[in-house]
């Protein structure tokens, strides 16, 4: 399992009326934490993009437990629990100090420039299978 | 059932680099739908946080299926299935003429106003009853 | 001069903690009045980009009078004072009913689509010529 | 003169379908100068607040002469060039290295709860006093 770990102080924009942050604004943390994890890998999101691949997000998932506040500083812990094959499945907690806030995962296909599904170029699958032996 | 319908015409700002809609940007077009259900329903959202009740999003899942881009029209349909008793599920659809972009639902809990669950109002209760009858 | 009006109907995703929108968020409000404004000229701004042009803003300005609030419907009124020659530059109001919330102004420069600073469109600047007549 | 630096990744939702930041997704980032060096000053934000006080932006104002990218890690230096009276005005560069990507200012009031102008709390003017003797 790859493992990484962001840290992010909540911005005055991410909160709502209700005092905490927007639900949707935890999505952009989630992707804070995959281009971590991905950098981490030695495969920045930057450089598959700059050589034809896109890895839009097909699903998604979120559990809110408790809310992140403003001027918080909280961490994104993004997990890589099996090699990805022709999807990546990568899930995610937020957490204030050992406080569990929110849970989710997001589920990633390869498309290249033009929008149609191809397999991941060989660096990436080749990076994987070294990282996951 | 209840049903609500919401065109939405896409912001520039809500696409991305991709050259589509950020994928956490129809989290807010999903709330712009519960406000028109909710409002159609006789219960303005804003006229319950007014009497001290607020719906945070609890849980929340979304498929995309094909992007929305910029300057579509697209219309986000919004049901209500069953009833609701102590917690509200909604699910959505956001389509672009016929064509189906993305599915989602979001689970919501009354709290009140420093954050404690709480039994949802009688008016509400009492309006739902009278929806589903 | 050219003007278009476009409403909108405020999100809570666009409210912050100050239970007021957040003042970031009138800027995309601007986009759709300036989005309005060129396809009512016959100039969608997709059309424009689909030929090549782009039109980032390089200099924008806001002054805050009354906060808008959720759920309000504001009319953001956009007004093109001058033909516009190699800049564009556009003014804005954002009022609910006749009270006045937000005033501001954006202006834009052509670039093409490698980013280097070119002339407007002879279709665009026709169009513009006969607008302005 | 009070500066302070704060560095920021650019996310990849920060970015529009020109390839580039959105033009309004720098004012988080002024958001996150702002409350960097108001904390460097003793006078966190959030405890201003706290104590029943609010800083809405009543002008901003933005130049950009050059786009942040997906991924650079930029920074936005924050600058209080004057004690602040009845308002705050704070200037605002965004660089990448010694690159000058962005200026900006904003300018705030002091509101209490309900929204009224009040003067400056006694805390806050003696600090201010204070640091810039």
């Amino acid at each position: 399992m790859l493992e990484s770990r962001s840290p992010i102080t909540v911005r005055y924009a991410e909160t709502d009326m209700m005092g905490i942050v927007y639900h949707g604004n935890y999505l952009p943390w989630f992707e804070v934490g995959r281009t971590t994890l991905l950098k981490e890998c030695g495969l920045p999101y930057k450089d598959l993009e700059a050589q034809g691949y896109r890895l839009p997000v097909i699903e998604l998932g979120t559990k809110f437990f408790k809310p992140a506040l403003y001027d918080d500083t909280v961490t994104v812990i993004t997990r890589l629990k099996e090699r990805p094959l022709l999807r990546i499945h990568l899930e995610y907690e937020v957490r204030r100090g050992e406080e569990l806030l929110v849970t989710g995962f997001t589920t990633h296909a390869f498309i290249n420039m033009t929008g149609e599904p191809v397999r991941p170029p060989a660096f990436f699958t080749e990076t994987m299978r070294a990282l996951f032996k």
